[in-house]
């Protein structure tokens, strides 16, 4: 590659705002990696009450036929039903067949000799589960009845079981747990448990490997209590998105926790905060999970030095304590982090 | 009424530790209460396992027909899919129509003059969602397929919310938070929210209620940054047995946790802790959360004075510190607390 082209699709909200201290990261980088083309795409539900769609098809088709990679800001939801809006992320990921959320939650210790206290990775399953939106609605005796179907197969409990393995075989704990709630879906959380497992009977390098299951809820409490008990957590779309929240509550905020939407041949890093309406426009939305995001996305991609650099340089303005943003406790603005990052370059 | 007839249904591991001293503290209560009478009534994994039945009928029809209110305990779950068992829990929920988990999470204050630091309910639609366990397993053309049915109707997610409703509206700070992730499920968890809120405006009454909205990943994470934001919780089903596991993290263990399933014409105490197959047999399970269920369930009953001597009793326990079983940071055992509870009587 000569080139890096990253599609950029801010969205909603402080997704504008902190998607472009991503890019700043990235520019920063200097000949570390190819030298970055970024394109402007639109999405999002300004976009759908601009242009009466959420996910513009050309938005998909730069970056399928244009893009190495992409990052995502943040989408915001209406607070009431709106007809014909429906998430572009989830569309996304689903049509980018990106199967899996990986997101590590990880807390910067006091110095970098000592081992972060909180150090987990949420490997979230991406394009199934309640998220395929096969909704319907009726009129029963008692009135009306909804009804939405959650589909597991296979396939997608194989591949990102298949995921969470490779993800614990590369840490020094060599854990994984598998998360799920089959007391009650015996059928459905019992066919992603037994794929899950089954992916480590296949492959001799997993059995290094040690696996425990925990039911999604007691999960979220030990979560809370028992932190260290994690390593790599495999879950069910829904739930992923339930324990990926819960986990960042651990290390101050939602503000510095990263994801990548990860396929077989594209790969777009996304913060894993909302659009945070509250906030916008005020300039002191956090842009770390954003540029960890982006560092994901390049360390994903192969670029480990890059993404070795970008998170290193985070470590240090959040040891130093400086340039905190008010969700954890200080008054910096995110303007701020563009000239810090322009400055370590 | 002379007397009250209690089923008891211990069920499986700690349930059977737990359970007792429940009965003691109702025992100790003298005449403020009919006098008690205890039924005693199997099910769970065990019985499963003895007479290939979870749920037995006679369990069942003794709850129906003789029974004023019960105290379940807690049931293990088969480690492997174990064909033709189903949770007898879930089971009896729908079966007696105890449409509402009440689960209020109340952290004992240092004196009982100061206010709680953590004091919420959360209120769970009982009956329905991913509970209603219909799922099927198909092949497909990449493997197995397994699908569920989450079903939300307007007539449970009314009565709920109206329960929920009543709840924030006897508390003083009269607020009630509706948890749904309709960004993803918009004709499920929309139905769910139009509901709830269509309550209030039915009843002028609750006009006094102030209503927020929590998409219920966000509201897990907000539970653990900013627990006094909320005072009265009302979800659908799965979400609502995640968020009450989370807030029990709160209040230092789940070991403390009560909850009634309450219908129109008959309530079951229960504590929100599992049957805790790694400490069963020990003697250390923490009664209070089936104390508390016991008191719960009299409160419901209209045994307003009784449950609050129940309540006051175990406050001063905890404030005192003496009487702390090990997932509080002490040494005590479950036994002790029959002894006190024979004591203050
Ligand atoms: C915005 C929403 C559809 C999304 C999700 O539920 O996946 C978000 O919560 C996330 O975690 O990325
Ligand atoms: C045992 C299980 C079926 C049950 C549930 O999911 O409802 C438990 O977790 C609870 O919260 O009472």
């Amino acid at each position: 590659r000569k080139s890096l082209t990253i599609g950029l699709i801010p969205a909603d909200g402080i997704g504008k705002e902190v998607i472009p201290a991503a890019r700043t990261a990235i520019e920063a980088l200097g000949s570390d990696i190819p030298t970055p083309k970024f394109v402007d795409l639109i999405a999002g539900f300004e976009t759908f009450t601009r242009t009466g769609v959420a996910l513009p098809e050309e938005t998909v088709e730069v970056l399928k036929n244009d893009c190495d990679c992409a990052l995502f800001g943040s989408v915001s939801s209406p607070s009431r039903k709106v007809v014909g809006y429906s998430s572009p992320i989830v569309a996304l990921r689903k049509i980018l067949d990106l199967y899996a959320n990986i997101r590590p939650v990880v807390s910067v210790s006091p110095s970098p000799d000592e081992p972060s206290k909180v150090d987990m990775i949420v490997v979230r399953e991406n394009t199934e589960c309640l998220y395929v939106k096969q909704e319907q609605q009726t009129f029963g005796e008692h009135g009306k009845e909804a009804r939405a179907t959650r589909l597991i197969t296979e396939r997608a409990s194989t591949r990102i079981g298949k995921m969470a393995f490779e993800l614990a075989l590369a840490r020094p704990r060599r854990h994984l747990t598998v998360i799920h709630k089959s007391n009650v879906l015996s059928v459905t959380d019992g066919l992603f448990r037994e794929s899950v497992r089954a992916v480590q009977t296949k492959d001799p390098r997993f059995e290094a490997v040690t696996v425990a299951e925990q039911l999604v809820d007691s999960a979220v409490y030990r979560l809370f209590r028992e932190p260290q008990i994690y390593d790599v957590m495999v879950a069910p779309n829904l739930y992923g998105d339930i324990l990926s929240d819960a986990a960042a509550a651990l290390v101050g905020s939602l503000g510095v926790v990263p994801s990548v939407n990860a396929g077989d041949t594209f790969v777009m890093g996304e913060p894993v905060h909302g659009s945070a309406p509250d906030i916008f426009g005020q300039g002191i939305a956090n842009p770390v999970a954003s540029i960890r995001s982006a560092a994901l996305m390049l360390r994903h991609l192969g670029y480990t030095e890059a993404a070795h650099r970008i998170d290193n340089a985070v470590d240090s303005v959040l040891r130093e304590g400086q340039l905190l943003t008010p969700d954890l406790g200080g008054t910096a603005k995110t303007q701020e982090y563009h000239i810090s990052l322009q400055k370590n370059s």
